[in-house]
Protein backbone atom coordinates (compact mmCIF):
# COMPACT_ATOMS: atom_id res chain seq x y z
CA UNK A 1 0.00 0.00 0.00
CA UNK A 2 1.64 3.74 -1.15
CA UNK A 3 2.49 5.97 1.34
CA UNK A 4 -0.06 8.66 1.35
CA UNK A 5 -3.29 6.27 1.44
CA UNK A 6 -5.69 6.51 4.22
CA UNK A 7 -5.95 3.42 6.30
CA UNK A 8 -9.10 2.01 8.06
CA UNK A 9 -8.40 -0.71 10.65
CA UNK A 10 -11.18 -2.14 11.68
CA UNK A 11 -10.17 -4.07 15.27
CA UNK A 12 -12.09 -6.70 16.80
CA UNK A 13 -11.04 -6.73 20.72
CA UNK A 14 -10.84 -10.29 22.71
CA UNK A 15 -12.61 -11.07 25.74
CA UNK A 16 -14.76 -13.04 27.86
CA UNK A 17 -17.89 -14.01 26.00
CA UNK A 18 -16.53 -12.47 22.78
CA UNK A 19 -17.40 -14.73 19.93
CA UNK A 20 -15.91 -13.92 15.99
CA UNK A 21 -16.99 -15.79 13.25
CA UNK A 22 -14.00 -15.62 10.91
CA UNK A 23 -15.74 -17.75 7.81
CA UNK A 24 -19.09 -15.40 7.35
CA UNK A 25 -16.47 -12.50 7.77
CA UNK A 26 -14.45 -13.51 5.37
CA UNK A 27 -17.16 -14.99 2.88
CA UNK A 28 -20.04 -12.81 3.41
CA UNK A 29 -18.95 -9.58 5.35
CA UNK A 30 -15.74 -8.71 3.62
CA UNK A 31 -17.52 -9.28 -0.10
CA UNK A 32 -20.18 -6.95 1.07
CA UNK A 33 -18.27 -4.13 1.64
CA UNK A 34 -16.63 -4.65 -1.30
CA UNK A 35 -19.20 -4.17 -3.15
CA UNK A 36 -21.00 -1.45 -1.43
CA UNK A 37 -17.91 0.99 -1.22
CA UNK A 38 -16.48 -0.15 -4.95
CA UNK A 39 -13.81 1.44 -7.40
CA UNK A 40 -13.16 3.63 -3.71
CA UNK A 41 -12.13 1.19 -1.93
CA UNK A 42 -8.43 0.06 -2.64
CA UNK A 43 -7.59 -2.96 -1.18
CA UNK A 44 -8.78 -4.85 2.06
CA UNK A 45 -6.86 -7.17 3.77
CA UNK A 46 -7.91 -9.29 7.12
CA UNK A 47 -5.64 -10.76 9.99
CA UNK A 48 -6.75 -13.25 12.56
CA UNK A 49 -5.35 -12.55 16.22
CA UNK A 50 -2.79 -15.76 17.16
CA UNK A 51 -1.13 -14.15 20.15
CA UNK A 52 0.00 -11.23 21.98
CA UNK A 53 3.59 -9.91 22.46
CA UNK A 54 3.76 -12.21 26.02
CA UNK A 55 4.76 -15.89 25.47
CA UNK A 56 1.53 -17.89 25.55
CA UNK A 57 -0.80 -14.33 26.06
CA UNK A 58 -4.61 -14.20 24.38
CA UNK A 59 -4.24 -11.70 21.13
CA UNK A 60 -5.55 -8.18 21.75
CA UNK A 61 -7.96 -8.53 18.61
CA UNK A 62 -9.48 -11.77 17.47
CA UNK A 63 -9.37 -9.56 14.05
CA UNK A 64 -8.26 -6.97 11.98
CA UNK A 65 -9.92 -5.99 9.04
CA UNK A 66 -7.83 -3.20 6.36
CA UNK A 67 -9.31 -1.31 4.04
CA UNK A 68 -7.21 1.74 1.86
CA UNK A 69 -8.39 4.61 0.14
CA UNK A 70 -6.64 7.20 -1.60
CA UNK A 71 -7.75 9.61 1.00
CA UNK A 72 -10.26 10.53 4.09
CA UNK A 73 -11.98 12.81 1.56
CA UNK A 74 -12.91 9.15 -0.53
CA UNK A 75 -13.45 6.87 2.42
CA UNK A 76 -15.88 9.43 3.84
CA UNK A 77 -17.60 9.62 0.54
CA UNK A 78 -17.18 5.91 -0.11
CA UNK A 79 -18.54 4.52 3.66
CA UNK A 80 -20.93 7.10 4.60
CA UNK A 81 -23.79 6.31 2.66
CA UNK A 82 -23.48 2.58 3.26
CA UNK A 83 -22.19 2.63 7.26
CA UNK A 84 -25.85 2.04 8.44
CA UNK A 85 -25.94 -1.51 5.91
CA UNK A 86 -22.13 -2.51 6.57
CA UNK A 87 -22.98 -2.14 10.64
CA UNK A 88 -26.34 -3.81 10.50
CA UNK A 89 -24.01 -6.97 9.38
CA UNK A 90 -21.91 -6.86 12.06
CA UNK A 91 -24.89 -9.09 14.58
CA UNK A 92 -24.29 -11.87 11.67
CA UNK A 93 -20.86 -12.86 12.82
CA UNK A 94 -19.69 -10.74 16.20
CA UNK A 95 -20.97 -9.78 19.46
CA UNK A 96 -17.62 -7.43 19.53
CA UNK A 97 -18.32 -4.09 19.20
CA UNK A 98 -14.95 -3.16 17.30
CA UNK A 99 -12.36 -0.09 17.65
CA UNK A 100 -11.77 1.80 14.70
CA UNK A 101 -9.04 3.71 13.54
CA UNK A 102 -8.55 5.78 10.49
CA UNK A 103 -4.54 6.54 9.58
CA UNK A 104 -2.11 7.89 6.99
CA UNK A 105 0.11 5.32 5.41
CA UNK A 106 3.86 6.52 6.14
CA UNK A 107 6.15 3.88 5.32
CA UNK B 1 1.34 -8.92 1.71
CA UNK B 2 0.78 -13.18 1.34
CA UNK B 3 -1.92 -15.13 2.87
CA UNK B 4 -0.49 -17.51 5.30
CA UNK B 5 2.40 -14.70 6.83
CA UNK B 6 2.77 -14.06 9.76
CA UNK B 7 2.10 -10.57 11.18
CA UNK B 8 3.49 -8.79 14.11
CA UNK B 9 1.61 -5.40 14.65
CA UNK B 10 3.11 -2.90 17.51
CA UNK B 11 0.45 -0.19 18.56
CA UNK B 12 0.88 2.80 20.38
CA UNK B 13 -2.05 3.73 22.28
CA UNK B 14 -3.16 7.10 22.61
CA UNK B 15 -3.58 8.90 26.12
CA UNK B 16 -3.26 11.66 28.36
CA UNK B 17 0.87 12.88 28.84
CA UNK B 18 1.86 10.30 25.96
CA UNK B 19 4.12 10.93 23.33
CA UNK B 20 5.73 10.08 20.07
CA UNK B 21 8.07 11.37 17.80
CA UNK B 22 7.38 9.74 13.88
CA UNK B 23 10.41 10.82 12.62
CA UNK B 24 13.13 9.55 15.16
CA UNK B 25 10.96 6.76 14.67
CA UNK B 26 10.83 6.23 10.67
CA UNK B 27 14.23 7.30 10.49
CA UNK B 28 15.93 5.62 13.09
CA UNK B 29 13.83 3.06 14.95
CA UNK B 30 12.24 0.94 11.74
CA UNK B 31 16.01 0.85 10.18
CA UNK B 32 17.40 -0.12 13.21
CA UNK B 33 15.04 -2.97 13.54
CA UNK B 34 15.60 -3.92 10.00
CA UNK B 35 19.08 -4.62 10.09
CA UNK B 36 18.50 -6.48 13.45
CA UNK B 37 15.96 -8.24 12.27
CA UNK B 38 18.04 -9.10 8.29
CA UNK B 39 16.00 -11.19 6.05
CA UNK B 40 13.78 -12.65 7.95
CA UNK B 41 11.45 -9.77 8.02
CA UNK B 42 10.19 -9.49 4.74
CA UNK B 43 8.08 -6.26 4.89
CA UNK B 44 7.64 -3.39 7.09
CA UNK B 45 4.83 -0.47 7.10
CA UNK B 46 4.20 2.04 9.32
CA UNK B 47 0.80 4.35 9.81
CA UNK B 48 0.32 7.31 11.95
CA UNK B 49 -3.11 7.92 13.67
CA UNK B 50 -5.63 10.52 12.49
CA UNK B 51 -8.83 10.29 14.18
CA UNK B 52 -11.20 7.23 15.45
CA UNK B 53 -14.45 6.26 14.29
CA UNK B 54 -16.43 8.93 15.49
CA UNK B 55 -15.76 12.01 13.72
CA UNK B 56 -13.28 14.51 15.17
CA UNK B 57 -12.75 11.40 17.57
CA UNK B 58 -8.96 11.27 18.30
CA UNK B 59 -7.15 8.41 17.05
CA UNK B 60 -7.07 5.00 19.32
CA UNK B 61 -3.48 4.54 18.05
CA UNK B 62 -0.69 7.11 17.37
CA UNK B 63 1.35 4.60 15.61
CA UNK B 64 1.04 1.40 14.02
CA UNK B 65 3.94 -0.41 13.16
CA UNK B 66 3.51 -4.15 11.07
CA UNK B 67 6.32 -6.61 10.34
CA UNK B 68 5.67 -9.35 8.39
CA UNK B 69 8.05 -12.53 8.69
CA UNK B 70 7.06 -16.08 6.90
CA UNK B 71 6.06 -17.91 10.14
CA UNK B 72 5.64 -17.56 13.58
CA UNK B 73 9.22 -19.35 13.85
CA UNK B 74 11.01 -17.40 11.68
CA UNK B 75 10.05 -13.81 13.91
CA UNK B 76 10.60 -15.77 17.13
CA UNK B 77 14.19 -16.84 15.46
CA UNK B 78 14.39 -13.68 14.27
CA UNK B 79 13.53 -11.04 17.42
CA UNK B 80 14.14 -13.44 20.01
CA UNK B 81 17.88 -12.85 19.99
CA UNK B 82 17.61 -8.55 19.73
CA UNK B 83 14.13 -7.93 21.63
CA UNK B 84 16.55 -6.08 24.37
CA UNK B 85 18.29 -3.79 21.70
CA UNK B 86 14.66 -3.36 20.01
CA UNK B 87 13.31 -1.95 23.55
CA UNK B 88 15.98 -0.43 24.86
CA UNK B 89 15.70 2.02 22.09
CA UNK B 90 11.74 2.91 22.47
CA UNK B 91 12.17 5.58 25.17
CA UNK B 92 14.48 7.57 22.17
CA UNK B 93 10.95 8.70 20.63
CA UNK B 94 7.75 7.19 23.09
CA UNK B 95 6.86 7.14 26.68
CA UNK B 96 4.12 5.04 25.11
CA UNK B 97 4.10 1.36 26.12
CA UNK B 98 3.32 -0.66 23.17
CA UNK B 99 0.54 -2.70 22.55
CA UNK B 100 1.74 -5.77 20.47
CA UNK B 101 -0.46 -7.97 18.58
CA UNK B 102 0.62 -11.50 16.53
CA UNK B 103 -1.36 -12.40 13.16
CA UNK B 104 -1.88 -14.60 10.83
CA UNK B 105 -2.72 -12.88 7.74
CA UNK B 106 -6.28 -14.40 6.15
CA UNK B 107 -6.78 -11.94 3.19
Amino acid sequence: MKVGMTKVSVLYPTGEGKTFNMDYYLNNHIPLVEELLGDALKAATVEKGLGGGAPGSTAPYAAMGNMYFDSVKEFGKAFGPNTEKIMADLPNFTNIEPVVQISEVVA
